[in-house]
């Protein structure tokens, strides 16, 4: 991962040079902005995109896909409160329509954008209605970091809080700047991204490199995310580079690369742990770390049951340090478990070793439970890989939140 | 399975000829009987298990496995209110303890005895307490219908009804009788068989064949529930066999034998849903077929996949026809799901196909999600393939249950 070598910044997408965001409302949404558009100015502007891997999977992402693939991609138009899901070929057009309209605002093709969407799946995309808004936020469009972050809050669907975040990163010889804006507080597990995520940089780089060091990224960040295990239809995570910052080009296996992959990694770490943070109904942001794990996969498996549990996110929401919950979520995760070499730590604390309990008294055990943060940790003493994975509690609200309001 | 040759008479582990049941209140549980006792009398006792694939398992789980390997297996000692597991080289001592104390109420050889254990997690088992509780329910023994009651209530923990269930099965021949007691409502999604479940027959038939129809039993209707997909370190589900119906043994691969095994896994299926139906803080009892599959693990991976999701589970809480998270589930659970095949109904109602909404109106895909029992049917159009999977819907009272009554 390189150094360290980033620190964060203010802003979102728009704090890298090179890049204009816009939002509006068309009236998809009960209120607030509901559409957004994104774009990358000047010609070295690269894409790369990581998707669901559901295979029922919403139209924009097709749409988003397809461009990508062809190349050329360098702006977005996003709309909340209707996923495009589940809508057939119809569903094609209006992601098309949708790329129209935005190319249309921004003088560009429409194959030079990718189209994403967020909200009820199963409900054709009213385009009569979102057209408009497409260009009404183009005429909204601008550099500043308040544009970026109005852009962040017309992504939003059932979250309480906008997401975005920024860091500044030295390659060594020169500086770059990423952004990133994010949204999602339900139906997030993801399986390649999550949700809808948009990251920029200024940094100059050629895209099979950008999309390599993107899927890493992704995938020990938003793929290490769980609030209720169920994989959208329409996660994607879109990364813009406009080579606009004046640094050297960063070239693969090259130290910049590393920091640049460093710093791309904390910003997606970063913005996927905002969305744990506002899980639906969610009291707690849970650490679980997994070590001495066989391999990557099985580490990963051991701090998703646990994540996934229903069991131990209510024993994490009412802070209760019933360790035999998450002890349980381990040993049917993975295969080779052996209880003799097994140990697990609730803050540090240990709460079981060698097959039973520790004698770490029932109260500090609790104790490190009752905060916000809880650090979780298996050490499964059968080799040396590790991950880290990152939930929230079930809560009596989550229910609310989903079965009471009717959709 | 063989033709429907079976019906429900009145009992449970007691129906059958051949058995004896007992309980008694030892104090682990908060109140009523918290020990049971069940023999087989005679000499011809066949016992056969399944149990559960956690690694993580409980003392009584290893001892029981031990002893039904070791054959000569006819009674089971069973306590609830304390699991047992977690607990090191002290709980298989205390498992042992069990036996004996079971094996000098009943005059059998302590490695004759099954032990069952269904409670919390990680405390040790207080043998003191416990052992007068099984003298007590040796001097409790009866072969009448009420004892076998007796027995299914003593071995509940948050269960609100007890679970048991007899049927009459005509093999041809002769007939035999088949009787069963199970519990649980919470940590359930048997990965074996699942929490603990008693089986009784007065069939007379060998181990082998036991065994090899009990896998098939429980791998089609235990294996296929789940409330809350938390595999329990201490799932096991015993059958025993008399011999004492004065029916013909039954031979592998007769007539008699599928007419057996269809009565096996009719009964096994009856208890398992009673688990569902009872499902902590559940309001629903949601029927899950999936049908034309590649194969059946796909059809089961499909099912559980909208069973274990809490999205889908709010929405069947309350009634909501949100079809896209029934529909978007499978799309993570089947890697060959092609949406223009598939198709999605609800209580016989199509909800999608073609890849979007069909055109059933709302508030008839609601009237199918209103009542207490729930069918979903998902069509995969890829094969011939198919299973059924149980659930419960998600409540609040499902957290407040976990959450706010601490351990």
């Amino acid at each position: 991962m390189g150094d360290a070598a980033w620190e964060q910044v203010a802003g979102g997408v728009t704090a890298p040079r090179g890049f204009r965001a816009g939002a509006a409302r068309c009236g998809l949404k009960m209120k607030g902005d509901d559409v957004g558009l994104l774009v990358c100015d000047g010609d070295g502007a690269v894409a790369a995109a990581t998707f669901t891997t559901n295979r029922v999977c919403a139209a924009p992402v097709r749409w988003t896909r397809d461009a990508i693939a062809r190349g050329g991609v360098r702006a977005a138009v996003v709309n909340s409160g209707n996923a495009n899901a589940c809508t057939g070929e119809r569903g094609l057009r209006d992601a098309e329509a949708m790329a129209r309209a935005a190319a249309a605002a921004l003088g560009l093709e429409p194959g030079q954008v990718a189209v994403a969407s967020t909200g009820i799946i199963g409900h054709f995309l009213p385009v009569a209605t979102v057209a408009p808004g497409i260009a009404a936020a183009g005429q909204a469009l601008g550099s500043s970091l308040d544009a970026g972050l109005r852009f962040a809050q017309a992504i939003m669907t059932t979250d309480t809080v906008v997401k975005e975040a920024a860091l500044r990163c030295d390659l060594g010889g020169g500086a770059v700047t990423l952004g990133g804006a994010t949204k999602g507080a339900g139906m997030i597990a993801p399986g390649m991204a999550t949700t809808l995520t948009f990251l920029t940089t200024d940094a100059a780089i050629e895209r099979p490199l950008l999309l390599g060091l993107l899927r890493r990224a992704v995938d020990v960040t938003y793929n290490r995310i769980s609030i209720d295990q169920h994989m959208s239809t329409n996660d994607m995570c879109l990364c813009l580079a406009s080579g606009r910052a004046g640094a050297p080009p960063i070239v693969a296996g090259s130290e910049a690369a590393a920091r640049f992959a460093g710093a791309l990694t904390e910003l997606c770490g970063i913005l996927a742990r905002k969305i744990v943070a506002d899980g639906e109904g969610a009291t707690k942001l849970v650490r679980i770390d997994v070590a001495g794990a066989p391999d990557e996969a099985t580490a990963v498996a051991v701090g998703r049951a646990i994540a996934d549990s229903p069991l131990c996110k209510c024993a994490l929401h009412s802070g209760d340090p019933n360790w035999g919950r998450f002890v349980s979520a381990a040993g049917y995760a993975c295969a080779t478990l052996d209880e003799a070499k097994a140990r697990f730590l609730i803050g540090g604390k240990l709460a079981y070793a060698a097959g039973t309990a520790a004698d770490t008294p029932p109260e500090e055990l609790a104790a490190a439970m009752a905060g916000r943060d809880v650090v979780l940790r298996y050490e499964l003493g059968l080799g040396d890989a590790e991950a880290t994975v990152w939930t929230c509690d079930l809560s009596k609200e989550y229910v609310e939140i989903n079965a009471e309001y009717h959709t």
